[in-house]
C-alpha cells in the first residue's frame, strides 16, 4: 500500500512471477506463447524470463503487448530432461532454473514456475530455498479432478521422495491443509490418509501410525481428519486432501492420468468407428468439449513444491501454451494470497504442537 | 477320454466350476443369474453351488435347464463383509465360502469362484488349499483395460498381501507369466515391474534388487523383461504383465477405476447437459454403448488368487448377473487350460532355477 521507487510494484495487487523459460519438451516459445496468454487476461502479472537473452527477446517481441510486462535475465546454460539431479546440484549455476528459483531466494518474485525436470529442480530448490524448519521432507502437491464442488481434490506427495515415515505424513497433512485454504479457497479441508482399505486395522503398521498422529493434530492445524481413503476415493467428494508418501503418490497420479488417457482414446476411435457415429460426435461436439475441459490434464497443470522458504511450481514438461498458462494462473493465485508465509507459519506453530502431543501421548 | 461312472464327467471337455452363492452385496439371485448366463452360452459348464440348500434350490428352479447343471451343497453359514479374515479363518467351517474352497480342495470342481469378502477368501484359501511350493506370498491378479491387442493387460499383486520383497516380485513375474499365457494366450508375455520412473537409478532400493531379479530369471521364465514401467504404462501396450506389491497395486486398481468412474459420470453429464447434448446423445448411443462395453469392469470381473494349490476366483462383491458371469467365463477358461498344474509345475521349476542364478549371482 505504501508508494514505491520499483515500477513494477506500483500497485500492491501485483505480482512478480519468476520463469524459467527453458527445459520443457516444447522449447521457449511454448513458455512465452503461455505468459502471453496469462498476460492478456490478467493485467496485474509481471514476469522475470530467465534463459538466453537474445533468443527470448525475439520470442517475446512477437507478442503484442508482452514486452513490458517481462524483464529478461540471461542465463545461458539449460538443465535437459535427462540430466540427474545430484550433478546439476552441484554443476546447476549458470542454468535458467538456477536463475530463476535464485529470483525467488533473493526476493524479486514471489513464486516460480518451470516446466523442466523434475529432479532437478526439487534439487536446486532444496540447495537454493532450503527446506522450512520442521519439515524433514518436502513435498510435491497436484490438484485432481473431482467430484467435489470447487472440481479438484489436493493429492500430495506425488514424488518429491519415495519414503516418508508418520512425521513426514503429518506434515505433508499440515501442507496440504494450508495449500487447500489458499490453492481452494476452502477454510476447513477434510484429509485423508490414502491405504488400503477404510478400516483402522487395514494397512502397514506405519498407516496405523500415521493414522494417529494426524488424527491428534486435526483441531490444531484447523482440518477434519476422515481418515483412510483408499484409490478409488481421490477423485470423490469425501475428502479434499489426499497424504499418502511420494512412491504410492506418484504411481496413483499416472495411473490416473494414464486411465484418463486410454478412456480418452478410446472414446475418440469408438466416434470414429462408422458413418453414424461420426455425425452423432458432430452432434456432440459441444458436450465432449466440455468433457475434455473438465478432465484435460493442461488445465489442471501444475505441481507444487510445498514446504521450502519459497514456493515453486513444476508445470508438465510437455505442456504446451495452455498448459503453461494454467501453472502461470495457479502460480498468481498462490502468490497474491501470500501462500508461503501462511504456509511457513502453519508448519512452525504446528511443529510445536506435534511435539506437545506427542510429550502427552508418551504421559 | 476314458469312459467314466460321474454322469457330470462324460465328456472331457466339461469344467466344474465350485460356486459360493453368498456373501455378494446382492445376495445369492445375482449369483444364481450369473450361472444361468454362463450356462446359456456355454455347454460344458457345471456347478457345484454352495450355500443353504432351500433358498438356492428355488432360485434356480426359476431358471430354465440350470437345476440338472447344478449340484446344491448345503451350508447354512454366511461370510459377510464385516467379518475379520483371522475370524473366518477360525470358524469358517461351515459357511459357504469354506465348502466352496473345500471342492476345489477335493477334486471334485477345478476353480472356485465367490463374490464373498476378499481378506477372508483370501485367508481361508491359504488355510485349506496351502500355498504352492516355492511361493511365499500368493497374490490377487487382475486383468486391466488397456491398448494391447487383447485389450487387456495383467496386473499383480492387487491386495493380497500388503508388502513384497525382491523374491516375492520374482515370484510375482513368474505367476503372471503364466496367467498371461493362460488367460490371454501369449506365448511369451512382456513382464514390467511398476516403479516411480523407467530410468535404472529410479525409487527404492529394494526394486533395484527386484529388477536384477526378474531380469536374471526372464530366460528361464520364458518371458521378457522390459524392465521398470510407470504407472501410465499400465493401461498401454508395451507391457502385458505389471508387477508390483499388493499396496501399491491394490490403490493403482482403485485409483483407475476411481478415474474412469469418475469420466464416466463426467461424460453422462456432458450429455445431459442441454437438449441439444440430449439429442446428440441418443444419435451416440452405439458408440457410447462400445465404449461402454470396452471400459465396463463388469466384463473384466475377476481377481485370481495365485501360488496355491488350487485356483480361486474372486468376484467384485458388488457383481451382478454380467459380472458373476464374466467372473464364471474367466475360471471356465482357466480350468479349460489347467493352468493350476502348469503354474504348480512353472513356480517349481523356476524355484530351483532362481536359486541356482542366486548361487552363480554369489560367485
Amino acid at each position: 500500500m505504501t508508494a514505491t521507487q520499483n515500477p513494477e510494484r506500483t500497485d500492491a495487487r501485483t505480482v512478480t512471477l519468476s520463469i524459467d523459460a527453458m527445459g520443457g519438451d516444447r522449447g521457449p516459445s511454448a513458455v512465452i506463447d503461455g505468459l502471453a496468454l496469462s498476460a492478456e487476461k490478467n493485467p496485474d502479472i509481471r514476469f522475470l524470463v530467465h534463459g538466453p537473452a537474445a533468443e527470448l527477446e525475439q520470442l517475446i517481441a512477437r507478442k503484442r503487448g508482452l514486452a513490458e510486462r517481462c524483464t529478461v535475465r540471461d542465463a545461458a546454460g539449460v538443465v535437459s530432461m535427462e540430466d540427474k539431479p545430484s550433478q546439476v546440484m552441484r554443476h546447476g549455476k549458470g542454468t535458467s532454473m538456477f536463475s530463476a528459483i535464485d529470483a525467488v531466494r533473493n526476493g524479486e518474485a514471489d513464486v516460480c514456475v518451470s516446466c523442466g525436470n523434475t529432479g532437478a529442480l526439487m534439487a536446486l530448490s532444496m540447495v537454493r530455498l532450503r527446506k522450512l524448519p520442521g519439515v524433514n521432507r518436502p513435498a510435491i502437491a497436484v490438484l485432481w479432478p473431482s467430484r467435489n464442488p470447487m472440481g479438484f481434490n489436493v493429492m500430495l506427495d506425488v514424488g518429491a521422495d519415495i519414503r516418508a515415515d508418520e512425521e513426514d505424513l503429518l506434515q505433508y497433512a499440515l501442507m496440504g491443509a494450508s495449500y487447500a485454504r489458499n490453492g481452494l479457497d476452502l477454510a476447513r479441508p477434510r484429509i485423508g490418509l490414502l491405504n488400503v482399505g477404510t478400516e483402522e486395522h487395514k494397512g502397514r503398521a506405519e498407516m496405523k501410525a500415521a493414522h494417529d498422529l494426524i488424527e491428534a493434530n486435526a483441531e490444531a492445524g484447523n482440518f477434519d481428519f476422515v481418515g483412510f481413503v483408499e484409490g478409488g476415493d481421490i477423485p470423490s467428494d469425501k475428502v479434499d486432501v489426499i497424504v499418502t508418501d511420494g512412491f504410492t503418490g506418484n504411481i496413483a497420479l499416472k495411473t490416473g492420468e494414464g486411465t484418463a488417457s486410454l478412456v480418452r482414446s478410446l472414446l475418440k476411435e469408438a466416434f470414429e468407428y462408422s458413418f453414424l457415429s461420426k455425425i452423432a460426435a458432430l452432434l456432440a461436439l459441444t458436450s465432449l468439449k466440455r468433457l475434455q475441459k473438465r478432465i484435460d490434464p493442461r488445465r489442471v497443470n501444475g505441481g507444487v513444491f510445498l514446504g521450502l522458504n519459497g514456493t515453486v511450481v513444476k508445470s508438465h514438461g510437455s505442456a504446451d501454451s495452455t498448459g503453461v498458462s494454467a501453472a502461470v494462473k495457479l502460480a498468481f493465485q498462490l502468490a497474491q494470497s501470500g501462500f508461503t508465509n501462511k504456509l511457513a507459519a502453519r508448519v512452525a506453530s504446528a511443529a510445536t504442537l506435534a511435539q506437545d502431543a506427542r510429550n502427552t501421548n508418551d504421559n
